[in-house]
């Protein structure tokens, strides 16, 4: 049902595509770094899975190719990015440096983004922070899809959380989760494979737990992170506001409900508060030694890393894990075999080819 | 089981046991402040509860009355701030009021503190920054309760995270949770009335769910939010590990199972690494004019409010609460008709009463 692509094809493939819509070729080749990323560290649902999508919001006029971000106001450690509705994986490294830079001379810098688009993985943005031994902070609000506790109404985004962390010797902690229990990704990935969903993940059009993996089709809901109010979904839903205010209120952005949808086929939202407009993002960076010397912090990131490395596991064949580092073999794997694509997703970049005349990488031999 | 007292003497109490110690009348009266609180809005296990601990806390040597909290380093948004061992119910006050001060110069400020104790409720911190018209953030590690997705072991605090945001009309969205399914407080209550924890809270000395709410003190551990690996354990593994990595290794304070226990009568931990020190916390200050003009904002945050109290519910005699709601309507009632103490706790104050020299008032007639 997959098929094995070299990552230099489908970069090149990508890189295409974006030149194709009238991105020069430095821009091209950023914005489709960030999606190989994605696919590298094994978050199939936000890599070339993705690509038609953008075009189809490029075709519908929502994505403009000529777009110029900008600083619209700014203080010693703060920023207010228009993103001029531009594309949200050329929005988000822009505003990132934005962060960087008012990091390296206040301490810290943070940054929220209105008139965005979709900007791929949140961990990828915040990981640009780490080279300058940076803390990087990611967030984005996002499609309408999950239920407050105790809402029938989709009214949030899954809302990623992306936080990066240097090291010393150790590689960098590296957390990117979407607050939902689980994201719409997981979901598509059953609907291809035909299997149930866990109770916990999704609620149906009344509201009840089911494990239809069609249900949100049918009118339902994803959950947030704690799935029942007994377990906790009054916090998944706190950390989904919190990202949605923070990107999507504080820079003027869509928010709630209001948030524009990925997908181009479902309308705009027509009743939006006035002035709040596109999709937000939300960043930040630390300098580590904006509170004492990098070393000694990497010395105890070290620490902190191998003693929870070492923590005794429930089952000795499953070793108790660091944020990133599921991620971090995924992508060792796939640099070395290459990347995995379903066939829904082949059928559907060759379909891309097709129509912007780019022709798609056949797959390596297995 | 429970008694009704007057918020005014209980903190006319609490006041006088914090001057016993040695405190000043305003130290005595700002740390009754945070305790009460904790009361007021229904934190029950975060209020008068913890008073006893804190006086244990001080006769073992490990809060300094003396102490003298200071800055060692800063940059225009940032600073690191040693506790000197000091009662964190006035660290944290101090630490975040440097925040704000640094937040109304370059925009934002943050501040790690290390060598401090226990904070008490992180909301309260939080909430300082709403009448400068800033979002407040207050996060803070603490003793090691919880396991790690795939872990055996308890390695981390129920590490807290608290955001406080300003609104116009309508009265502030405050976050203010535990990282872990159920914070601990949840779990003595039911040890108190004898009933059975859901699933999901936490696991036993096998590492296997369990309902035993005793199971803690038969080698067990609270579990993060998401509970199970298959809806998302992992993410509250990642919350309560960014809590502990900028509360605890930022500054260079104790971190996870190094972090000092707050009952006195657990031992200190003998391995932890050199230059890891005291519990820590993490404060930070927004500006919300530091990004657009905050009537702009407040405007959007109403918006906000009223739109999530407005969607609809799942079952229409339970609507939508924003975040802050529970603990607001619980503080109206308090402050009209007391604070209900349970007869344990009635208990414990009245022996700390005879021990300290300090009246213990009675109930109110009801």
């Amino acid at each position: 049902m997959e098929a094995l692509f070299s990552v230099d094809a489908l970069r090149w493939f990508t890189e295409a595509v974006f030149q194709q819509m009238g991105y020069a070729a430095d821009e091209a080749a950023s914005a489709a770094d960030v999606l190989l990323k994605a696919d590298l560290r094994g978050i199939d649902s936000h890599g070339l899975a993705r690509l038609p999508g953008y075009v189809r919001l490029w075709e519908a006029g929502r994505i403009r190719v000529n777009a110029h971000p900008r600083v619209v106001y700014e203080t010693p450690s703060t920023a207010l990015v228009d993103g001029d509705q531009g594309l949200g994986l050329l929005v988000a490294p822009y505003a990132m440096r934005i962060a960087i830079a008012k990091a390296r001379q206040a301490g810290t810098g943070w940054v929220a983004v209105r008139r965005s688009n979709h900007f791929g993985i949140a961990g990828y943005h915040a990981m640009l922070a780490l080279q300058e031994d940076m803390i990087g902070i990611a967030l984005t609000n996002a499609s309408p899809l999950v239920a407050p506790a105790l809402s029938l109404e989709r009214m949030l985004g899954t809302n990623p959380i992306a936080v990066a962390i240097p090291a010393g010797e150790e590689p960098p902690v590296v957390i990117d989760m979407a607050t939902a229990a689980a994201a719409n990704g997981k979901l598509e990935i059953l609907q291809r494979k035909g299997g149930k969903a866990p109770l916990g993940w999704i609620q149906d059009a009344a509201g009840q737990p089911t494990d239809d993996p069609f249900a949100l089709q049918k009118g339902g809901a994803l959950l947030p992170l704690g799935s029942r109010p007994e377990t906790g979904s009054h916090k998944g839903y706190c950390l989904a506001a919190l990202v949605d205010i923070l990107s999507g209120v504080l820079p003027g952005a869509g928010f709630g409900p209001w948030v524009p949808p990925f997908v181009h086929f479902l309308p705009l939202p027509q009743d939006a508060p006035p002035g709040a407009e596109g999709i937000g993002h939300f960043f930040g960076a630390m300098r580590v030694d904006a509170f004492r010397p990098a070393e000694a912090f990497k010395t105890h990131m070290d620490s902190w890393i191998r003693r929870f490395r070492g923590a005794t596991p429930v089952d000795t064949a499953e070793p108790v894990k660091i944020p990133g580092d599921p991620e971090r073999a995924m992508e060792a794997e796939r640099r070395q075999r290459g990347i995995p694509l379903h066939q829904s997703v082949v059928k559907a970049l060759k379909d891309l080819s097709a129509r912007m005349g780019v022709p798609f990488p056949a797959p390596v031999l297995q």
